[in-house]
């Protein structure tokens, strides 16, 4: 059963499995381990003895594979459903005797074939034996080639920068790696032999000691669908309960935040008598299980690790909302080009947060723009361009309310308040007729006149005090806000005041094998030269941000608005080596003065949805050793007709030039 | 006018060019040039001192560019056949003054348009003036996208490892290297951000001292399309002439037998009086240039470059047959599965060399095998599968007849004479007409036994003492010759001969930028996991081959025609890092005995034609660092219905599994 609910949770890491040792009754291995509140069970499917050179030389001519239970044993579903299969792990393609990797070769084939048969969703390969594994990720590879949906996971230990001791036994590996290993870099060099096939993903052996955080974090741009800890891994607490370090806690709990399931493996290694079961912090829905006699022997761990699920803050509602989204690959808007829709208006009209903070800004640039003294007299120009169906012309006005009231606490003069024009300007025909609804709804009549034209040709009654507008994609200026306020800013005043004043672009190089092999998908260039706007969610985040380009407005100095940046990451050194999918970018927009608002990661506004972060694709991932700086180039680049980025990378090794021309990804003026 | 006449060399190495500064009279310029005995002019096109930004703030309103000639000044061929135009090379798109970089994208982009307008067939790109050179390769790359056909020319000097010292002064370039340059890096990183553009091509400054040997023979794998000699590089003989050094002759010389043009630059630094010029060593049809009055400034230079070009060997004849094949990619033969035709037969049967060491080969295996006591009364079987028209059979008949003449030159009894009874098996039925009608026309009706079969299926009337065949392919065994002697060898007596006895294949990494491109203009996958026939001109061999998969005949030990085999190359450190893009290979057969055939570069049998190398590409070049070792992974796989080969490299980075279960190339059987 799962490890409890946790709303708005539909993950995988609900579930939690049990690994065991070959069993040639599968039907009392699998009761007893369902019963036991396990979900799954992670069990051999051959015998561990059988070795096919041994069949055919002294057999006895019965060439019958030792499987653990035959296919009739159990039904369809409860194969599919509740066992994962456990590859031998004797086998070592990369041995030197070539007896034992012909073994070793056949072995896995019928394993996997085995599997395949009984419609298993996964199977658990053995982890190298060797630093090096060409010939076992070559025969995976082309096993890969010609499976249907099962996948295929590469069980490898969580370990960096340590020899292997004791508690990796259980991981049935012989290695005897040097001080420089790292399990990461074994993972990518058999996934990059295996060319990001979508179906071998990773299984981590959770040892009692763990790497560094920056080590751990690149996992999460991985497919890791399960994590196996070992009971000997688990601490006693003072009541002889098992319980896990700090560091391990809070990887189970981004383990749960990221889709990967439980595996307990090993043997009871706690004594707990029955008495004291009711005191184990586990939630009220267990007590039922008492009725059920025979209580599993590794139940202690499962409680523990279903605490630790149970404990977890539920899922925040923004953060539910984009469960949908997450890692999903969107093409970004073109709202200069194309009209948007209805639907699209609606739901960004509904970041709150967002119009709030260009309520903050209208109102501050009101009161620097009118002193108090001339409040009464003086009327403010405010040109909303790009109004869209109307909600920063509210929130402009809604800046007068604030004021008012601020007047009204303040006990000043109720001259004080300020007085508004605003032009409210939009190019979509749609949007207008929307607009005069509001406007004749709000009775904003006398204030709001309604321009329907292009900001960059309309020609101006006047010229405006405030020129507010919201033009910002994912990379900032994407949406080219840049050329647009260009056009606009012939009508605002020599002082006057442009909200945004500014905005940054910003990116990072991540891991995102998710991502990668949704782009290579396509089968094409194009999609590999492409930005796309993505809620990040199995991504490593390699290296802080660093900002590109930077545009100011009003901007009077003829400054073109094409750019060239040449940035140098440096991947912190306790992360080892990392392979680079692309590059998350983000922007950061000064409104006005102190008053921001952005998605770049350590300045975000909270609680703001309107923007997801976007994705440059690297056409080939990109091996970045430890300690190698990574060196990016980007430019923005423009044509009469469309505008584009172009991006590259010149260390550790070269890049082509993306997106030359703009060739395959462009945004149209 | 050309360097000289060399039979077979119709390259455009015998054009040889000469550097010019900007001048206005362009018709002049090139009259001089032409009628001094140069075949082309490298000229600026555009006034140096021109700057875009100067012309539009101080400039009178007139916005022509300051062009060296109209377009009319000289006719569209004399453009297009004499002049290579020289971007200016002031230019700096690295700058960090953004003002400089501006002015210089524009005039890089304004002159190529306007030598693209004169139809020009090539301009030369000014080095670099950064070791970073990101935004030039990326506008460059953007011109490139949109160019027509002409080419355009980077140059860069021929040097590594030693700073700059004034002999680059020509070379207009201020980079001020580390001890660490090299220049091949330069250019590697310049062409993959322009994605190995096949318009792309280098142009070498040659300067007065030179890089190692491993290290100049990289740039024999890369489009070198010129190289330019300064009058500063020449030494002084003893009668004052100019001449070069020993390395720079045999580095020019190569550069001929690469289609590398030769440009001379700089001034005349060799005071030659006029009555010394009939020493000159030129040839005799230089005479008649006496009667052109004004002698060229640079003639001695052109005239000692000529002499190189004049004093080489003529091409042999095989080298001239083979011209039309250099870097052209065939697929390899599937003679298995297909029926060859005449015409292919017709070709391989010229080969005298191949046939003679087969008739060494049986000479050898007969006398071996049959004792000159047994000679007159032993008839030894020898079967020839895969006849084809017969070469093998004549060959073995001409064993015979050697071993008759050794008879009579040692004065032997006729006695030890051997005798022979030949079955000649071949599956093509249209070979084996023709197999019938040479055995009638020699008169070998008695001895020679012509089956019309193929060899797996024959069922023999008697066993064989010699097995001969010849069904290897340029990899040794890519033609499946282990699979029909395995399946020939049931009617071979067990202690029978096979010739060949066994083969070995070899694969070495190569730089071959013309062979990527070929294979990257069918843009597809399958294309880059093909293995293709090919002679290897313009190549880089980065380090000595190695032996890969070994064959025996006969075999009995039941064991798999299966290989894996994993190879580590080192290249040599003085090469400094180098592109591999894809791995040569080679075979060496063993006949009998001492009697060996093959092309493996360091064993190759002399004037043997039937075999080019094999070229196995990579999808993606790899770069390896100097010092860095190359490992590669070679497997033979084979199914019921074909044999293929999978590689890939682990190291410096991870490739791809190519060619996974044989998807885009395989033999069938």
């Amino acid at each position: 059963m799962p490890l409890g609910q946790r709303p708005g949770d539909k993950s995988e890491s609900r579930y939690c499995g049990v690994e065991t040792e070959f069993h040639d009754d599968m039907p009392h291995l699998l009761t007893e381990s369902l019963s036991g509140g396990f979900d799954f069970i992670v069990a051999p499917l051959i015998d561990p003895s059988y070795r096919p050179s041994c069949m055919t030389n002294g057999g006895s001519g019965s060439s019958v594979l030792p499987v653990a239970a035959s296919d009739l044993i159990l039904s369809p579903s409860q194969w599919s459903s509740h066992v994962v299969g456990k590859i031998s792990s004797w086998i070592d393609l990369d041995s030197d005797d070539e007896k034992v990797r012909l073994d070793s070769e056949i072995t896995l084939k019928q394993e996997i074939a085995w599997a395949s048969h009984l419609s298993l969703q996964a199977c658990i390969l053995p982890p190298p034996r060797r630093a090096s594994c060409g010939n076992y990720a070559k025969c995976v590879n082309q096993i890969l080639q010609s499976t249907n949906n099962m996948q295929l996971w590469l069980r490898v230990p969580l370990q960096k920068s340590e020899p292997m001791d004791d508690d990796s036994a259980n991981a049935n590996s012989d290695f005897s790696g040097g001080s420089m290993f790292d399990s990461w870099e074994w993972w990518n060099s058999f996934r990059l032999l295996c060319e990001h096939h979508s179906q071998l993903c990773v299984v981590l052996d959770i040892l009692s000691s763990l790497p560094s955080n920056n080590s751990v974090g690149r996992w999460f741009g991985e497919p890791v669908r399960a994590a196996v800890i070992y009971t000997n891994s688990f601490l006693t607490n003072a009541r002889g309960y098992p319980c896990l370090s700090k560091r391990h806690q809070k990887l189970i709990t981004e383990f749960f935040n990221h889709s990967v399931q439980i595996v307990i493996s090993g043997s009871l290694l706690h004594d707990i008598s029955g008495e004291s079961i009711k005191a184990l912090p586990a939630n009220d829905d267990d007590s039922h299980l008492e009725v059920i006699p025979p209580r599993h022997a590794l139940r202690p761990y499962l409680d523990y690790v279903a605490y630790l699920y149970q404990r977890m803050d539920p899922l925040p509602e923004q953060e539910r909302f984009e469960l949908g989204y997450r890692d999903f690959l969107q093409s970004p808007l073109q709202p200069l080009m194309d009209n948007l829709e209805a639907q699209t208006y609606e739901t960004f009209e509904k970041d709150i947060v967002k119009y709030s903070q260009y309520q903050r800004a209208v109102c501050k640039a009101l009161i620097d723009r009118v002193p108090d003294e001339n409040a009464s007299t003086k009327i403010t120009v405010l040109m909303v361009v790009g109004a869209g169906r109307g909600p920063l012309v509210r929130a402009s006005l809604q800046s007068l309310d604030v004021l008012r009231i601020k007047v009204i606490i303040l006990q000043a003069a109720e001259e004080t308040a300020r007085k508004l024009k605003v032009y409210a300007v939009e190019k979509n025909p749609n949007a207008v007729i929307t607009l005069h609804s509001l406007v004749k709804l709000e009775g904003w009549e006398d204030i709001v006149t309604i321009i329907s034209s292009d900001m960059r040709c309309w020609n101006a009654p006047e010229k405006a005090d405030i020129l507010v507008s919201e033009l910002l994609g994912s990379f900032g200026d994407n949406e080219l806000s840049p050329e647009c306020l260009d056009g606009a800013q012939r009508f605002l005043k020599a002082d006057g005041i442009s909200i945004p004043s500014s905005y940054t672009s910003f990116i990072q190089p991540v891991t995102a094998t998710k991502l990668y092999n949704d782009v290579k998908s396509h089968k094409d260039l194009a999609h590999f030269e492409t930005a796309y706007v993505v809620k990040l969610h199995r991504v490593a985040r390699l290296a802080p941000c660093q900002p590109v380009f930077t545009f100011t407005h009003p901007e009077y100095s003829k400054k073109s608005n094409e750019r060239y940046k040449k940035l140098c990451f440096e991947i912190p050194s306790d992360s080892g080596s990392a392979v680079v999918h692309g590059f998350a970018g983000y922007f950061d927009a000064t409104l006005y003065k102190d008053v921001h608002l952005g998605i770049e990661p350590s300045t975000a506004t909270p609680n703001m949805f309107s923007w997801f972060p976007i994705f440059f694709p690297l056409r080939t991932p990109l091996f970045v050793a430890t300690g190698s700086p990574l060196e990016v180039h980007f430019w923005r680049c423009s044509s009469t007709s469309k505008v584009w980025y172009e991006w590259c990378v010149t260390s550790p090794t070269t890049s082509p030039v993306h997106n030359s021309n703009g060739r395959s990804y462009w945004v149209g003026l």
